[in-house]
């Protein structure tokens, strides 16, 4: 049966259509299919680090890009200057972005973000290293390493946020130095460092089946999520991170004041 | 000269040492320095893109793991799709971890943290793009596509911010839906669609030579950080996102009020 006038122009305007598509947008190369394996590797095979030497290659990182390339590079660049491939191909340097709480927003910690990828590149079960870590880091001293090469003495802080621009600010109340001094960076870099080392000791930990999570979700947190998160009466909210960091006034009408 | 005998326990101990702590830590392979490039590809070839078949695999890809994911491999996969490698070989599903603001912190929205590594691994120039994303995602009723095999009628939102918990909440208050039911999970299907199509949309404007940014920091922002931020009076912090969602009620006591 042959087609009709319709039909045709419809294939004409169709394979027309299509090559202009293709000079405008990003065309099918031929041999796309074949050239790309089924499916990456993943998760990519980790192999026990030692959690000094991450935490110095993670210091010397951030002072080339930051926080969350320092982290990720600290972990991922330890792993290649060990094994090679495929940690070498990974292009360690698009983290560079995620400093300052990405591209400078001051949202999420650089170096947790990175951490978190990092993990994640590494393990089939992510998240409770990623839990831990994150609550770690909320709750915890820090800076907790001083890199060898590090300068000044710079002093402890605890962020109590996973959010970048509060772990900075509360550090300047402790330190008395501002955000944008030499010592803040300096904080940063050995703050890096930490994240990435303690990172490591978690892999390790899962790694030799010995990891048991010591920092879990405070009560006063579970208390707020069980109004406001899966299954309260409110439900309005989806998030593990301390509440009263920010919410420390949650005034009288509030159920329970 | 010969070695002293306290020289050669040194050397002696040093080798065993090396040896033990081979053992225990990633051994150093004798080839992984031959096997690997000096340097791997940085920043990947960006190749334009057609932002609705973006927008529709980052949706797919959501509903398979999350929004990070979703907005990533929307990008990365569209191009290992028309491409192949080097995207075909790139480990997407690391990014699954990022899904509600980072392992369900509440951090940074997973779109946005997905959508600025995607810029960061496929330009030299990433910030100017991340900026106006991220200015955009906090200012714009979203999500601003329904992609075709979306379900619902899904209600938009302003978030004010980057960050997932209050990016949620608001919606919750404006579709009176709860935060985990199938109505909000459809909700960051589309907005994570609709954030990888804004991020193709920049980056194709970008590799053009067409970029001008049309979300500049506001006025609001820009007077907190004269006091706040690098050179002023206080420089106590480093943020770029929106103040007021967050501290309101800054009290009489600032200077000011």
């Amino acid at each position: 049966m042959k087609p009709s006038r319709r039909e045709l122009i419809g294939v004409v305007g169709a394979v027309v259509g299509s090559a202009l598509l293709g000079s405008m947008v990003g065309e099918r190369d031929a041999n796309a299919s074949q050239s790309r394996p089924a499916k990456p590797l993943y998760p990519w095979p980790y192999h026990i680090l030692d959690p000094i030497a991450v935490a110095e290659r993670a210091y010397a990182a951030h002072m080339d890009g930051y926080c969350m390339f320092g982290a990720f590079e600290g972990i991922i660049g330890e792993l290649s200057h060990l094994k090679g491939k495929p940690y070498s191909d990974f292009p360690t340097k698009m983290m560079i972005i995620g400093g300052t709480g990405g591209c400078d927003w001051g949202t999420l910690c650089g170096a947790l973000n990175g951490s978190m990828l990092a993990i994640a590149l590494l393990t089939k079960e992510p998240k409770p290293l990623v839990d831990e870590l994150f609550r770690w880091y909320e709750t915890t001293a820090l800076p907790d390493y001083r890199p060898t090469e590090g300068e000044y003495d710079i002093p402890k802080s605890v962020a109590k946020s996973p959010l970048c621009h509060l772990s900075v600010t509360r550090w300047c109340n402790v330190s008395k130095k501002k955000s944008y001094s030499p010592e803040r960076n300096e904080r940063c870099g050995w703050l890096t460092s930490s994240v990435a080392k303690k990172t490591v000791e978690l892999l390790n930990m899962q790694a030799e089946g010995k990891f048991i999570a010591a920092f879990p979700t405070p009560e006063k947190v579970k208390k707020c999520r069980t109004c406001h998160d899966k299954g309260g009466k409110r439900e309005n909210t989806r998030v593990r991170m301390t509440c009263d960091t920010c919410h420390p006034s949650i005034g009288p009408e509030h159920p329970g004041e």
